[in-house]
C-alpha cells in the first residue's frame, strides 16, 4: 500500500508527522510512503533517521494551509499548499489512501472538491471513533453536512455499518439514531423521519434512537446523527472532559493532602485524559467520496499520526471505497424495485 | 410568598420532599408553603418534625404521576395527581409558584397544559442554570420545543437575559448563540437565521455564536439554543461526566496505590461530583407560561428541593411573570412599529 502523507498539517508539523511517518514505516510491513510539503524542511527532518529510505517519495508543495486560514478561501487560493496537493494525489489514484492533520474545515472543504462524491451517495459524511464503556463506537455525521435530511442519515447508518464490519472485524454492528428520547415518535422533525426509514431498512441492525446520557455504556456500535448535532455531541463531549479535568486540577491545588493523593494517583488520572483524547483513535475518515481521506486531529503527536496512517493502510487493504460503492449500487436497485 | 409543593413527586419523595419543604421553611422569612398529595402519607412524614405547621397548609391529591409513566396520557388520565393538583393552585392564583421533582416529560406537558403560554410568546422554553468557570450560567431551551424557529431563539434570549439580570443581579448579561462554529454563516439553517435576528435585536447584549467546547468558559450569561439541541447538550454533558467518573472509579480500583491516592482526593473529587451535579442548582424553570413552574431534578434530595422552593420564591417575590409579559408587550409594539 501506498499512502500520501500531509507532512506540513497539523500544530506539531514537520517534527511529528514525519516522526509518525517513521514509525509507521517500522511498524507496517509493505507500507511506503509519499510525504507532500517543502522538499527541503521534509529533508531536513528525514536527515534525523538512519531508517532505509527506499520506501519514502517525497512530493514538492510550496504552500501550507494554516491552521486559522478561513477553510473555503485557503482552498480556492493555496492551490499549491501540501493539503491539495496530497488530495490530488488520491484523486489521480497514485495513492491508495491519504492523512492529513491540518485544518479541519479546509480538509473537508478540499476532500469534497478534489475526490467528489460516489456516485449515489447523498451526502459525504465524517465518521470518529468514540471511547465508551466496552471499547470505542463509530459516531457519524460529526460534521460534514449540518443540514440533513432523512435520508442522509438512512445511508450513514449503511456506511457506518460497512466501516465497523470491515475495520473493527464486527458482524452485523448495531445501530442507534441519537436522539433526546427512546421512544419511538420522540425528537425532531429529522429524527421522527430517520427513525422511520432506520426501521424499515433491512441492510442495518437498527435497535432503535439512543440518548447521548447512555450511548458510552457500549450497547450500539454505529451511532447515526445529523452533522450540527454530531459536531455538537463531539465537542460538547470535549469541553465538558476540558471542564472536569480543569476542575480536578483546580481542587487539588487547593491543599497539600490533595497535591499528595494526585501524585499517587497521576498514572491513573493520565489513563483517562488519554480514554478521553480523540488522537488516541486513529483520526476521522470522509465516507462517501471517491478516495480514502483520514483526518488525523489536528494536535497529533507522533503516534497519532502513526495511528491515522495505519487505519488509512487498513482501508486501503480492505478496499473500502469499493465497498461503500456496492451498498449504494444495492440499495439503488432496491429504490428503483 | 406562598408555594405549592408537588409532595409526591420525584425518586426520593415524600421523604425527602417533605424535609425540603421543612428546611425551605426554617430558611425562608415569610414562607407558606401547600404540600400536594396523599394526606395521610403527608401528615404522616410531617410528624416527624416539631417545626411550627402554621404555615403549612395540605391538600389532598389520590394520584401519582410515576417516573415511568407516559408523559401526555398520564397527564390526561391522572386528573388527581399530586402534579395535576399543584399546577391548579398555580393557574387558579392560589399559590405564587409551584415545584416539582416529578416525570419532567409530565411536567413538561402538565405545565403548558394547565398555565398557558404568555400572550405574544411563541413557544415556552425550558430554562436551566449549567456550571462554568465562573460560576455558573442560564442555558434555554433544554427540552420544551424540540422544533424551533428562529423567531422562538430571539425570544428565548430576551426572556433569558430578564431571568440572568433579576435572579442573579447581573445587568445587561451577554448571550450567545450555542452553535459548531463562531464566524458569522456557520450552523444550520436554524442558527444561520437565528443569528440575523439576535444580532440586530437591541434588547439584549449579543455576543455571536459559541461553540460548547468553549461555553463554560464563564464569558457568556445566557446561552440561546433550541430544545432537541439544547436537551441533547445537557444529556451529553451528563453522560461524559458520569462516564469520566466511572473511569476514575474503574482507574481507582487497579492499583493499592491509587486507592490510597482517592482517599485523600476524595472530599476533592466529591466537589467535582457536586458541581456537575444539576440539583445542586435549584432546578429548571419553564419560561414563557401564565405561573411559575419549578422542575427539580428527578433524584432531588431535601437539599435540591429547598435551593428549588428559594428559586420558586426568588422569581415570585420578582414577580417574573409581570416582568416577562412587559417584555413580550414590548416586543409586540416594535414588531407593529
Amino acid at each position: 500500500m501506498k499512502i500520501a502523507l500531509d507532512a506540513m498539517g497539523g500544530d506539531n508539523a514537520p517534527v511529528e508527522t514525519i516522526k509518525g511517518a517513521m514509525m509507521a514505516l517500522e511498524e507496517i510491513e509493505g507500507l511506503e510512503l509519499v510525504l507532500v510539503g517543502k522538499k527541503e524542511i521534509i529533508e531536513e527532518e528525514l536527515s534525523k533517521y538512519s531508517i532505509n529510505k527506499d520506501k519514502i517519495e517525497i512530493v514538492d508543495a510550496r504552500e501550507i494551509v494554516l491552521m486559522t486560514d478561513e477553510p473555503v478561501s485557503a482552498i480556492k487560493t493555496k492551490k499549491d499548499s501540501s493539503m491539495n496537493r496530497t488530495l490530488e494525489l488520491v484523486k489521480e489514484g497514485k495513492v491508495d489512501a491519504s492523512v492529513s492533520a491540518g485544518n479541519t474545515g479546509a480538509l473537508i472543504a478540499a476532500s469534497q472538491l478534489r475526490l467528489k462524491r460516489i456516485k449515489g451517495v447523498l451526502r459525504p459524511a465524517i465518521a470518529t471513533m468514540f471511547p465508551n464503556k466496552k471499547g470505542n463506537m463509530l459516531m457519524l455525521d460529526v460534521g460534514a453536512t449540518a443540514d440533513c435530511k432523512p435520508d442522509f442519515l438512512n445511508q450513514y447508518a449503511m456506511m457506518g455499518s460497512k466501516y465497523v464490519e470491515l475495520l473493527m472485524g464486527k458482524k452485523n454492528p448495531t445501530v442507534g439514531l441519537l436522539n433526546i428520547g427512546t421512544e419511538e415518535g420522540k425528537g425532531n422533525e429529522i429524527t421522527r423521519e430517520a427513525y422511520e426509514l432506520l426501521k424499515n431498512n433491512k441492510r442495518i441492525n437498527f435497535r432503535g434512537s439512543i440518548e447521548s446520557t447512555d450511548m458510552l455504556n457500549g450497547d450500539t456500535d454505529v451511532v447515526v446523527t445529523d452533522g450540527f448535532t454530531g459536531n455538537m455531541v463531539l465537542k460538547t463531549s470535549e469541553g465538558i472532559a476540558k471542564f472536569m479535568l480543569s476542575s480536578i486540577k483546580e481542587e487539588i491545588g487547593k491543599s497539600f493532602i490533595y497535591k499528595i493523593g494526585a501524585l499517587l494517583l497521576k498514572p491513573a488520572l493520565k489513563n483517562i485524559v488519554r480514554k478521553m483524547d480523540s488522537s488516541e483513535y486513529g483520526g476521522a475518515i470522509f465516507l462517501g467520496l471517491n478516495g480514502l481521506s483520514i483526518k488525523a486531529h489536528g494536535n497529533s503527536d507522533s503516534t497519532a499520526i502513526k495511528n491515522a496512517i495505519k487505519v488509512a493502510n487498513r482501508f486501503a487493504e480492505m478496499k473500502f471505497i469499493d465497498e461503500l460503492k456496492n451498498i449504494i449500487d444495492i440499495q439503488d436497485k432496491e429504490i428503483k424495485l
